[in-house]
């Protein structure tokens, strides 16, 4: 997935989300925004967007001297906590915890505030369980679950996390050794070890970061010692859009995607409608 | 009305669809993208969107070499034609031709494929028709027409100035000296003075241009013929957004400004909801 022209105004309406949580400072925020632009304009389009973004989220942190979306954060950890018991009673109740757990997870993807402004979340649980998905491999899913020992889980965004806990919960009571991955530095409102902890992750499983402060997991940014989790999980399990397009052709048929098409581009390459949910696995020739 | 922090990802999109409708070759695409993020980078934010997008397309056209808009202006010029009749049938057939008249020139604001990729024609006539205004100063409107001997009418986008010729013809059917101005060379979806022929205006009516490819109407880099015309008309009728923005500040009560709310800086700015009609005497303190 390479960026592609629409990508270049959505870069620019992330920055704006981007300075407005950062900081009052109205002439902070023009003058964040101009030397964003200058970032946009280096965009390499043989790269995914989340190269591009990952170096432009990188000069607006550094011009506002700290994570712009350290609050929202941890207000969308506190929300989703809220909401935790309630999901948590729907995976014990169902006749399938995996399939529950796999969807709230996948439900959880709504909550990516770096793209959208608001989020229906509850909306969003219900057509996550009641409707079919756009790709569905969840067959392929269950028996690679089965098959595997370990689990490596890539997180995504902060208040996403909680849904995946549900997940790892599940994989844990299957017998299954999880490891949790989150960002090594701040970017966007992606995961970080702050947010495992907030989200109660940390006392669950090995939540390990993946030593890179990149959108997505751009491999030769990360640390050799996540490289080499990703290289030996049985299984990796991939949320979030970032990690589709930066890992889509990575690891094959023991990679499992879970997201939602977010954006036009993204959606338009898939041949899917805006919003649709995926359990996908990798590469089309496994199948 | 000034630059705003939303107006930057915007004016992006706006070269976005610039330079889709402009060439094929993905390359030089690209290429005025980048171009024009440094022009963007440029924007004075005390001053108006339309001094910032005026530039912005000067250097599309120039890295174009043309106007990226000539061929949907003559296809929209050709849509509004084909409505033509129908819409002449309604006005002769109304109890007050100025008023339906006044309102199909509203509606017709909202062919502005600049801003929009697609556009509701039908749609929009029966709501300019049948619903109530955000903005209502009809009365005091056809009061100042009953007195005016001459009618400026600053024309906006192509296709919408076939609505617009419904207006002016009652005009003329009621009198009034109408001079018609359209753009003095291409800029967006502006009409020009190939466009008034398209759309059967220059044989109605005096039509002469502002000299000026700037987007709406930037007093001071229009002619000196156009600043005359525009100081000593009677009335001045402004059709559209950008020449609200750059307009709403100068000829008091003898201005009126026909447009609709088409983004959210604008009807923010306004306290109205998006997509709002409004028919705006000049100046709150003339009510």
């Amino acid at each position: 997935m390479k960026v592609h022209l629409d990508c270049f105004p959505c870069f620019l309406k992330q920055v704006v989300i981007a300075v407005r949580l950062g900081t009052n400072d109205e002439v902070l925020r023009e003058r964040v925004i101009r030397s964003a632009l200058k970032e946009i304009e280096l965009s390499d389009t043989g790269k995914t967007p989340a190269h591009s973004t990952t170096f432009i989220h990188r000069r607006i942190r550094e011009m506002l001297g700290g994570d712009p979306f350290s609050a929202i954060k941890s207000e969308y950890n506190r929300k989703a906590l809220a909401m935790y018991g309630g999901l948590r009673e729907s995976v014990l109740s169902s006749p399938d915890p995996l399939f529950t757990a796999t969807r709230l997870a996948i439900a959880g993807n709504i909550i990516d505030f770096g793209i959208f402004t608001s989020v229906d979340i509850e909306g969003t649980v219900s057509r996550a369980l009641a409707e079919p998905f756009a790709v569905d491999d969840y067959r392929d899913f269950m028996r690679a679950v089965g098959n595997a020992g370990d689990v490596l889980y890539l997180l995504d965004n902060a208040g996403e996390i909680v849904f995946d806990r549900l997940l790892i919960e599940t994989l844990l009571s299957m017998g299954k050794r999880v490891t949790a991955v989150v960002k090594g530095a701040p970017v966007l409102n992606d995961a970080t070890m702050k947010d495992a902890r907030e989200a109660g992750i940390t006392g669950l499983c090995e939540v390990i970061d993946n030593g890179s402060d990149c959108v997505g997991t751009i491999l030769y940014m990360t640390s050799p010692e996540f490289n080499r989790c990703f290289r030996e999980a049985g299984l990796v399990i991939s949320k979030g859009q970032g990690n589709f397009e930066t890992l889509m052709n990575e690891r094959k048929e023991r990679m499992f995607f879970l997201f939602q098409a977010k954006c036009d581009v993204v959606s338009r390459e898939l041949g899917l409608p805006l919003g649709a949910m995926l359990l996908k696995r990798g590469e089309a020739a496994a199948r």
